[in-house]
């Protein structure tokens, strides 16, 4: 089992090539076989395959062999982690500047009161 | 300007490395010198400034230099991009299970009214 920073690697570095991206986007509308999967990228099965392996590495893609035919399917999981991820620096940094905003009203609020003292 | 399949590569390509997250794990926080960055890395400072490089192509980090000091800033709306990729999908697929369950009802409901008019 990787650990999260692995889980982590591997995803993103999944996301960023558009061939897997495509792949992804045409699983998420519903589970598809190699061979439709590989239909609207102009590229060689090998090629097309070796992107497939390193969706599939990253949990982001499931595939199963009935009969003759592979299917791929969607995991959403291990989407949700990559997104987890963005999300929270994104709170912080927003939590940063609700902060400072509040800090800033604060020094208004201050100088103000300083003012009708005056 | 490079196009919206570009920046996600790169967005995705910064973002699956541990350092590069590290870094704006620390950046989320708050504004940072290259010096303060580098410190929690047992790196050498030419292989550091290489992750820097790799942030700033992808438009998730900026810099700007005032006298010996280069201060670092995180910009969310890189960030927010990747997000959104990410969360469209999963929309897709949530679709995609929300219309199975209502074939489901749909086919259920059917049943149901079929066995009471026998």
């Amino acid at each position: 089992m990787p650990n999260q920073i692995e889980t982590l690697d591997h995803v993103f570095h999944a996301l960023a090539d558009p061939t897997r991206r495509a792949v992804l986007q045409q699983l998420s509308r519903g589970d598809a076989s190699i061979s439709e999967l590989a239909k609207p990228h102009k590229m060689a099965l090998p090629s097309f395959l070796q992107h497939i392996q390193v969706l599939e590495e990253s949990g982001l893609v499931r595939s199963k062999k009935v009969g003759r035919v592979r299917t791929c399917k969607m995991e959403p999981k291990a989407l949700s982690k990559a997104e987890a991820w963005i999300h929270r620096q994104q709170a912080i940094w927003e939590g940063r500047l609700d902060r400072m905003e509040a800090y800033l009203d604060d020094l208004q609020g201050k100088e103000r009161r300083r003012a009708k003292t005056k």
